[in-house]
């Protein structure tokens, strides 16, 4: 058992409201701070891309319980929706019958959670900023400005779960051997709305995942409980096709119009949205240590902020509980042996989800209107379906297991390496589910 | 002809002062501020490494006409002496006949540079503290103390030149599309000392850069005006030998015995510069953008730390300053397009003496005792010897050029992946001043 701590978590965010539910549920006194308002009493920015809950996510909710109620508000997704400029509508299944992942609305989520945490008796600090922190001591300094005058909120551990632009991290980052950096992609996103019918239910079909693939940008949509889908228009700030070049109605529309035709129908305030909603920009940030002795530890964006690509920002934070948690019970009082553990394994497996997430930008807005790789998934999926021992696809690693994410990375470069080879047989159009190429990825896989 | 401007530059060191020269001599408003008391009034540090000019940071001085002043403060090396573990010593020379890099000892120079910028006309502000910068309105902010009051400095144009650490560029990260990284290296270093003979004569070979190669870690040492050496020591913080496990006297004596036993004699002070001298970090730190609108630009340091292994820290400077400079006359007073210019011409340039720098470290403290390595060497100079037109070596290209440095790391991986070739021969060690080897190498570069 756990001699109680008082913990102070920065950030009431979803990675930092489930780590106050466990940290709690151990026993300790925890205090979560916010700098934002309460999300449960103010309406949601207009700048969030919809959640989506997988297996690590969801092992993360199920080892304390709350899984089952987290599930009630998300809608599965077993597939991508692919919408081509002409108009023709394909499909593609993410996993084996019955494999879903699950769209949740960031801010709907985030309120429930918080719900759950305050009911497990964690104590909400709003409206609190913090400014700075001392590590070696677990003090937080907050105040109305940043130059103004500040008090001082001493604790045993500082959690840093306040995001990419975390402050904890940001004095970390003034230590001496404190790897950081910080990179911003040259594509932004907008947030854009499909309403519901008069009758609440959804416009398209609720259990896709809807893309639009255009090359250098995309749209993309995930179902909302309420029969809205929140759309998520992803492009360069500048050049060709960019949002520089959107800057008026006209353009706006017509852009639309030639691009994404169908979508005049499900779009209605597609003017308004536009020009109200911010274009978003989305970043890379990296970090090593994510702790300081047995006092701080970053955890989830504020360690490892990744795009959104593959779907697993959120996942990607749960899993840190996941692991902080089992350390936790492992190693009882030594704090600082769990918070070097707990570093030392995620950092491999938070650099791979990222290094993933940046590769499936270009899977998502080239290749799923690209017929070769369209025909290399059907042949994968075909051998996994009758060799489920020898090969799972890298999505289903990713998405539908546990494998820790950078062995999933290494498999996957090496069974891409081996479809590299059988899309190279001749006629592999015509022989993809032969006898021949099944010989051939066995022969290749020894 | 340009219009004055009020120009503040943050920090006093080698860029900061020269930078300041180049603009007071265009008819600028210069002002020079530092946080540390003035150099010329305080003994220096104890962590420093001796700088070495070469032919980039000569371009600099010579354009402004300070290249003879700095040369007499200078001593030539022309070439590496390698001193082995079993006492046996050899040389390779840097260059062709003639050609030589230049040793300076940092506070001898940095004094010299502050007086000559004083002669010239800049203001200097020492003991400052810089806190902050209003990128927008180029002021800075300046106090005691950080959370203390703060007063405004308001220019038309800052720059910052305040090193690896800038607070510069430390606002400039808080931007969006900021791209940011400091990595810290496994090795740190030490200063030590070879002091002169009683004549004031220096005890080992003036003019060379003295190298005790050990693979993991080495010593080094470079020569002073005034007979003494000015030694580093590079080793891993951690691990076999560690500078972790340097913690008392007598593994360190034990230490310099078994690894740099000829040493002895002229290291006297060991143990108390050892123990008294900081253990100090070495970092890469890059960013992008480097300007903000017209009002701010980073050079040196401040916008691309590099490690020191291929004494270029201070030259990749200065030749910031010679683009910097070409660009201003070339541009008059659009200061917007000036520093757009700058920026992007500078760097690709300062990514690759960074990645040049980090290779640097293996070929000195392993490669330089390497048979293998040294052939290739003495067969490139052997080449390029026959055929200057044909072929310059690496090291001369970075340092005895004025070549873009990104140009001079892609052709040098294009002649390391020749040479790789060239070494396969069987019984290169008997040919390599071969006819053979020569048509190969010709053949090879078609």
């Amino acid at each position: 058992m756990q001699t109680p701590q008082r913990i102070a978590i920065v950030g009431s965010g979803l990675v930092g409201t489930l780590l106050a539910i466990y940290l709690k549920k151990q026993g300790h006194t925890v205090h979560v701070y916010d700098r934002s308002a309460d999300i449960r009493t103010v309406e949601f920015s207009g700048r969030s891309i919809n959640l989506v809950m997988s297996d690590r996510g969801w092992k993360a909710l199920a080892d304390i319980g709350l899984d089952e109620e987290i599930r009630r508000i998300g809608i599965p997704v077993d597939k991508r929706a692919i919408h081509m400029k002409d108009g023709n509508l394909t499909y593609q299944n993410y996993g084996k019958e019955g494999e879903a992942i699950f769209s949740l609305s960031r801010g709907v989520l985030n309120r429930k959670m918080i719900d759950l945490a305050e009911a497990a008796g964690v104590e909400f600090f709003f409206e609190y900023r913090i400014w700075d922190v001392t590590l070696a001591e677990a003090t937080l300094h907050i105040g109305e400005t940043e130059k103004g005058p500040w008090s001082d909120l001493k604790y045993d551990k500082v959690f840093g779960a306040d995001g990419a632009f975390s402050r904890i991290r940001h004095r970390m980052q003034r230590q001496s051997m404190f790897d950081y950096s910080q990179e911003f992609m040259k594509i932004g996103y907008k947030e854009l709305h499909i309403p519901a019918n008069p009758d609440g239910s959804h416009k398209i079909d609720k259990n896709s995942l809807h893309i639009w693939p255009r090359g250098n940008f995309m749209l993309m949509a995930l179902a909302n409980l309420d029969g809205t889908f929140t759309c998520t228009l992803f492009m360069p700030f500048e050049g060709e096709n960019s949002f520089e070049q959107l800057n008026n109605e006209t353009a706006l529309v017509n852009f639309f119009a030639e691009y994404f035709p169908d979508t005049a129908a499900v779009i209605p305030d597609l003017v308004s949205d536009f020009f109200k909603n911010p274009t978003s920009y989305l970043a890379i940030m990296k970090c090593y240590p994510w702790t300081f002795e047995d006092k701080v530890a970053l955890i989830g964006d504020s360690a490892h902020a990744i795009v959104p690509f593959y779907g697993h920002g959120m996942n990607a934070g749960f899993e840190d509980i996941t692991v902080l948690n089992q350390l936790i019970e492992e190693l009882g009082d030594d704090w600082k042996a769990i918070f070097r553990a707990y570093e030392k394994s995620r950092k491999p497996n938070a650099d791979a989800i990222a290094e993933l997430s940046r590769r499936n930008f270009v899977e998502m807005s080239t290749k799923t209107a690209d017929a070769n790789f369209l025909l290399q998934k059907k042949i994968e999926k075909w051998f996994s379906d009758k060799h489920p021992d020898k090969w799972m696809p890298l999505y289903s690693r990713v998405t539908f297991s546990l494998q820790p994410y950078s062995e999933a990375l290494a498999i996957g470069d090496y069974q891409n390496a081996i479809m590299e080879e059988v899309m190279k047989l001749p006629n592999i159009e015509e022989i993809w589910n032969s006898p021949e190429v099944e010989e051939k990825i066995i022969a290749l896989l020894q």
